[in-house]
C-alpha cells in the first residue's frame, strides 16, 4: 500500500473542501447570519491539515486499484466528517453521530434526515448542506482529477472506484479532460435549472439548493414540507431534471457532439425511461381516486417515480397512505435505481439488465446445449469480468442488505421501517416507508443504528467495494 | 424436443400417484369414513390416464436437458392437478384453486395452508394431504428413476432437474442405484421418527403424518394448533427430525459406509449446523424474558430455527409477537434454507457460501491483482459452471420475487404480509409474518393471487430452472 499517495490526496480532497465551504459562508454573509466565524474556522480547520497532508512528497505515484479503492473511501469518510464541523461548531446539529449521518447523507446524495424541523437551520447551514449533495453527485475525486495533474494510470482507479455503474466508459481517451467535461456538463445542467425554478418565482436560495438536490439526485429540501408546498410549475420542472439527472452523462456529450442517433442505440437509456414511463401509467392508474383531476394525478405519479428510481428522495405527497401497489412499486424502483455514469444511487439500470438477460442466456443454453450465448449491451458482448463484477456486486449488496437489517432489528422497529430504513439509505434514496416515511425522518434510530446506516450509505454510494476494500485485512497487507 | 418420452414419463408419474393414493385409501378404510369411493375415483383416473399415456412406445427415448427440465415443470403440474382430486371430490375443498394450492403447497413441501380449520377435514384427506410432502421431499422423479429401468443418461437429466441444490452428487456410479439409496434412507429416517413419536404417546395417524411433515420439510399438522399442543418431548424429537432432514443425504450414506471423519469434511453441512447453533442462541438470549424457564425458552428457540431454516414451517410459539431481531432473524433463515441435497427447501447453506465467498475472491484480487484465487469448497475449487449457476439461479429468483410481490401487493395486504407470502411460497416455508403468520392462513388472498403463489412454490422447490424452461418459447422451438 502506498501510503504517501493516499495521504497526499486525501490532503488535497480536503482543500478542495475548504474551498466548498466558502459558498456557505458567502450566503451566511449574504443572510448576515451570525455563522460567519463558524464557516472561517472549519475553512481554516480543513485548509491547514490539507496542505499539511500534502506536503510530504514522494516520487513513487503510482497506484493500483486497491489503493484506488481505499483512497475512496478514505477521501468520503474523511469529507464527511470535516463536513459535520459547520453543523456541530454551530450547534445547528449538536450531536457529533447525527451531523455525521447527516453530512454522509448529503455527499452520497441520499437525503435522509434526523432533522425533526429542517426549517429551524439557518439558510447557510441549509446552503451547505444542499451544496454537499452537489459535490458528491458528480463526486470529489472526479473534480480532484479534472484539476489537479495526477499521472494518467492513477486517474483511472480512482474514477473507477468512484463513479457508479459496472463499466466506466471515458468520453474521451485523456481521463483528466473525460473528467473536466463531465464537472462541466455537470454544472451548466445544474444552472440551467437553477435559472428554470427562478424564472418561477423562487428566490435565488432555493432556486440553488433545490437545484443542488436534483443534480446530486440527494433530496435535501430547504421547506418541513418538502417539494409539496411549490407550485406545480416549480414540481414539474423538478421532475424533468431529476428524469435528467438519472441518464448516463456520456449521452449529453454525445448530444452536445450532435451524435442524436447514437443516443436512442443506448439500450440502459431505453430501458431506464421504458421503466419511467410504465411506473408513471401504474401509478397513476392505481392512484387516480386520491386525487381530483387527471394532470394532479399525473404529477403526483410522475414526480413521485422519478424522485424513487433516481434515488432522489424528494416527495410532494405523502407516498405512505397510497395504495398497496403503489408503495411496492416504488420500493421496487428503489432497487432499480437510475442509469450507470448518472447522479443517481440504486443497483442501476445496465446492472439489473445484464442481470436478468444472463437468466434468458442460461434459458437458451439449457435448451440448446450446443449453441453459444453471451449477454450483449448495445449489441456488443459484455465481457466476462463485467458480469462477474455485476454478480459480485450484486453478493455483497444482499449481504450487506441482510447484515444491516439485522442489526437495525435491534431497535424494535416494525419489519416496514426496517426495510425500507436500510432500503433508502443503501440505494442513498432518502425517506422510505412507515416510520422513516416522506412525512418522518432518521430521528428515531439509536446512535449504533445510525452508524449502521452511516456505513450503508457510503457503500451503497461508493458501490460497496470501496468499503469492502478499506476494511479488508488481505489489502492492507504486504 | 422428444414429446412421446415427455407423453411417457408423465403417464408414469400418474401411474405413480394412483399408487400413492392407496395410503389414504387404506386410511378411509381404518377410519371407516365414507371416502372409499373418492380415492378409488382418483386412483381409476390417475391409473387409467397414466397407462394411456404410457401406451404410445418409441424408440427414440433420448433425453437432454430440455427435456428434463420440461418433463419435471410438467410432472409436477399434473401431479398437483390430480392430487388435488380427492378434496375437490370429496368437498373437503371444494374450490379447485385452494385445492391446487393446497395440493402443490403439499407436494413442494411447502406446508401454506388456505384452510381455515383443519381439523374440519376427515383424517383420510389430512393423511394425503401430509402424505404429498413425503413423495415431494425426496422427488416423484427420484422415485421413477429408482424403479423404472430408463436409460441411464435420461435418469441423470430427471435427477438433475428435481433434486435440490447448485450440483448433484451421485452417491454411487449408477444413477439409478443413488435414486433407490435414497428412498431407503429417507424412508427408513422418516420411520424412526414415526417410530419416536408413538413411543412419546401419540396415535399411529398422528406419528405417521407429523413425520412426513417433518420428513419433507413440509409442514402441514393435522390440528389447528400447530405443533403447540404436543408434549415437549415431542416437540424435541421433531425439532432433532427437522434439522436431520436438513442434512445433505449424501453424509448418511458416508455414515453408513463408516466415513465418519469425511462428514466433518463437509463445509456445507458444518456451516449449516454452525448457522443453527448461532441462531438459536440469539433466538433464546432475544425471547427469553417472553418465557418461563431457560429449558422452555430453549425448546422454542431451537424448534423455531429448525422449523424455519429447514423449511419446515411448523410452529409451536406465534413467532409473530417475538420482538423484532428474532423476527428479521428468522426471516433471514428463511431465504437461507437447509443444505443442498436435503429435503429442505430455501436458497441452500451451498448457495449462499459459493455467494459469499465469491466476494471475498473479489475483493482479494482487488487487493492483489497479480494473485489467482480460487472459489473452494471442501478444499476443491468449485468449477465454472457451478458458480455461474449460482449467480443465475440468485438472479431468477430476485425476479421472481419481484414480480410476485408486486402482483399480489394489487390485493392491498399490508408490505409485511406481502412481503412475507412470497418469501414463505418461494422458499417453500409455509407460514410468514402478519397476516400469513404461523396462527393464520392463505385464504385471504384473491384467486388470482393464489394462482402466482402456487407457481412461486413450484419454482421454489423445483429451483426455478424448469419451470422458465417450460415457459419459454425457445425451449419448444425445433
Amino acid at each position: 500500500m502506498n501510503y504517501k499517495v493516499i495521504l497526499n490526496t486525501l490532503g488535497w480532497v480536503l482543500i478542495v473542501e475548504a474551498a466548498a465551504l466558502v459558498l456557505p459562508l458567502i450566503c451566511a454573509l449574504a443572510f448576515s447570519e451570525p455563522y460567519v466565524l463558524t464557516f472561517v474556522i472549519c475553512i481554516l480547520i480543513c485548509g491547514i491539515l490539507g496542505m499539511l497532508l500534502t506536503l510530504p512528497k514522494t516520487k513513487d505515484k503510482t497506484m493500483f486499484s486497491k489503493e484506488g479503492f481505499t483512497i475512496v473511501a478514505l477521501s468520503w469518510i474523511v469529507m464527511s466528517i470535516f463536513g459535520a464541523l459547520p453543523f456541530v461548531i454551530s450547534g445547528a446539529i449538536p450531536n457529533f453521530i447525527d451531523a455525521v449521518f447527516e453530512t454522509v447523507s448529503g455527499f452520497t446524495t441520499t437525503g435522509a434526515s434526523i432533522l425533526q424541523d429542517v426549517e429551524a437551520l439557518p439558510k447557510c447551514m441549509l446552503f451547505w448542506r444542499s451544496f454537499t449533495h452537489f459535490i458528491g453527485g458528480m463526486g470529489v475525486l472526479v473534480f480532484l482529477v479534472a484539476i489537479l495533474p495526477l499521472s494518467g494510470g492513477n486517474n483511472l482507479y480512482l474514477i473507477k472506484a468512484e463513479s457508479p455503474g459496472p463499466s466506466v466508459s471515458k468520453l474521451v481517451p485523456k481521463v483528466r479532460t473525460t473528467a473536466k467535461i463531465l464537472y462541466i456538463m455537470y454544472t451548466i445542467l445544474t444552472l440551467i435549472e437553477a435559472v428554470l425554478l427562478y424564472a418561477g418565482g423562487l428566490d435565488i436560495f432555493s432556486s440553488l439548493t433545490l437545484s443542488f438536490g436534483t443534480a446530486g439526485t440527494g433530496g435535501f429540501g430547504v421547506l418541513n414540507s418538502g417539494i409539496s408546498g411549490y407550485s406545480p410549475y416549480i414540481q414539474n420542472v423538478i421532475t424533468v431534471f431529476m428524469i435528467l439527472f438519472g441518464v448516463d452523462f456520456s449521452i449529453y456529450y454525445l448530444i452536445l457532439l450532435g451524435k442524436i442517433r447514437s443516443v436512442f442505440r443506448s439500450e440502459e437509456v431505453r430501458a431506464y425511461l421504458g421503466i419511467v414511463f410504465f411506473a408513471i401509467v401504474l401509478v397513476t392508474v392505481n392512484i387516480r381516486p386520491l386525487y381530483n383531476t387527471i394532470s394532479e394525478t399525473v404529477r403526483y405519479s410522475a414526480f413521485q417515480v422519478a424522485a424513487l428510481i433516481t434515488t432522489t428522495g424528494y416527495s410532494t405527497a405523502d407516498f405512505d397512505v397510497w395504495p398497496e401497489f403503489s408503495k411496492t412499486l416504488l420500493v421496487t424502483l428503489m432497487f432499480v435505481g437510475a442509469c450507470a455514469g448518472s447522479t443517481g444511487g440504486g443497483i442501476k439500470v445496465s446492472r439489473i439488465m445484464i442481470f436478468v438477460k444472463s437468466i434468458f442466456k442460461e434459458i437458451k443454453i439449457a435448451s440448446h446445449p450446443k449453441s453459444t450465448h453471451k449477454v450483449t449491451m448495445n449489441g456488443r458482448p459484455v465481457e466476462h469480468t463485467v458480469i462477474r463484477a455485476v454478480n459480485v456486486y450484486m453478493a455483497a449488496y444482499i449481504v450487506i442488505y441482510v447484515i444491516s437489517i439485522l442489526i437495525i432489528s435491534l431497535d424494535g422497529m416494525d419489519y416496514t421501517t426496517n426495510f425500507t430504513a436500510v432500503v433508502a439509505t443503501l440505494n442513498n434514496i432518502g425517506p422510505g416507508l412507515a416510520k422513516v416515511g416522506p412525512t418522518q425522518n432518521f430521528s428515531l434510530f439509536s446512535a449504533f443504528s445510525k452508524i449502521i446506516l452511516t456505513f450503508d450509505m457510503l457503500a451503497g454510494r461508493l458501490e460497496i467495494f470501496p468499503m469492502l476494500v478499506l476494511f479488508s485485512p488481505s489489502a492492507w497487507r504486504k
